[in-house]
């Protein structure tokens, strides 16, 4: 059971497919961890990436990041999420990447839930709750 | 010879490998394109992204992107790059990714060039100028 | 127009994000390499990749693949795809990728036409005559 | 502690990012799930994929993959790894993906010892010894 305000975290070592010929985790390698950390956090709080994609699709329609410092083959991340708001039909999600005191990666994203018709869906009132399970609040 | 302001330009379709089981590019996907066209723009102007590399890399450090609306395989996209300000160190670049009329994705990125034991370096003086003839002006 | 028994050929550069930390192509991107070869070969015989997937797909369902020497950021590939036998419903392919003189990877794989309700299907007559244009002989 | 012919087994879910427009897993993505496994077994026996590329590399030079069945998102895969022969400078590993009773992928893949100037070194004594704890048996 998570407390009000509980980031959903995970561990994720940096495997040698995410790294460039620098030796540095390739940046496109990062969104990919972004997105399957949301997938495992949907699948987590009981509504499966898998299902959501039979009944239509939650693209991300906005983006910003920061990497203030590289990441390395071998590299033991912390990844956590927080939700930052719920709308009425979009969801912005804030993701910190850490390794040991380092932060390695800032994220926020807008995602919004589409229906199959590729129009905006309001979220379930069931998912918006368990959304909200995990608001960032600022004293977190 | 480029004139002063302008893009570099190039078209690209939307791949298999590009697209998810919603049909629609998977986003990660977006920012390998952006790396490809970065690298064949180093490549245009004469330093080829392989040379960069036996000498250090060029991280990218901060991204803002938006998605105002979806692209699907087999879709024509048009990338155009500019130069939005060349630093002592980095550089900021922004490209534009249409179909037709429709903004398909929208990218800021900053790069930085670091040395090969890992520091921040200034941009030789040639390729200093070379970045600066795709130089984005707000009359373009 | 092409003469019997041609390849289909393109030249590719080795990116930036195929290479891998030892600076080597990360295997797993050659076979990105070979499906996109694929697909521009069946947009190139007039049967586009998009229009398949929205009728079924064409998995690919063996593989033998050789890496005889090692490709590297840079390196300009050529790569020559001929079909190697077209049976009912699956067919051949051969692609050879060589860098100059020396061969980089070889590569067999049998595709199967796959319809919406994912079973086999025959090729239309019109696919069997295009394929078989590129039809692989010991004396090519 | 592994008995003698064991397998080193792990189960893996089929994300989003693995699955292609038919909703099947895009092939190379097979092949990074196998490279993935390679990694996670050689962190488990001790020699962590990460120090091997400090000091050479690891290519795969030869592969025979088959797909019997399709594998959608959401499938929760088995892994099986087995090290078939260890030769001098070479290794065969052969790997067997499930999903319940359904074989999913069969992989079999030499893979080379590298030192830093490009040349098939031994194996380490201690090294072959841990590989040949997991050595494939007809019975087992």
């Amino acid at each position: 059971m998570s407390a009000p305000g509980c980031a959903f975290r995970r561990e994720s070592k940096v495997m040698f497919k995410h790294c460039d010929p620098a030796a540095l985790v390739f940046f496109p390698r990062f969104f990919e961890m972004m997105n399957d950390l949301i997938e495992e956090f949907c699948d987590h709080i009981g509504f499966p990436f898998e299902d959501f994609h039979t009944r239509g699709a939650i693209p991300t329609v906005a983006i910003e990041a920061g990497f203030p410092a590289p990441s390395r083959h071998g590299d033991r991340l912390e990844l956590a999420l927080w939700v930052e708001r719920v709308g009425r039909t979009s969801a912005g999600l804030r993701i910190l990447t850490t390794c040991g005191e380092e932060v390695r990666m800032t994220y926020r994203a807008t995602l919004v839930l589409v229906g199959r018709a590729g129009r905006p869906e309001p979220w379930p009132e069931d998912l918006r709750q368990a959304l909200s399970r995990y608001e960032f609040r600022e004293d977190t």
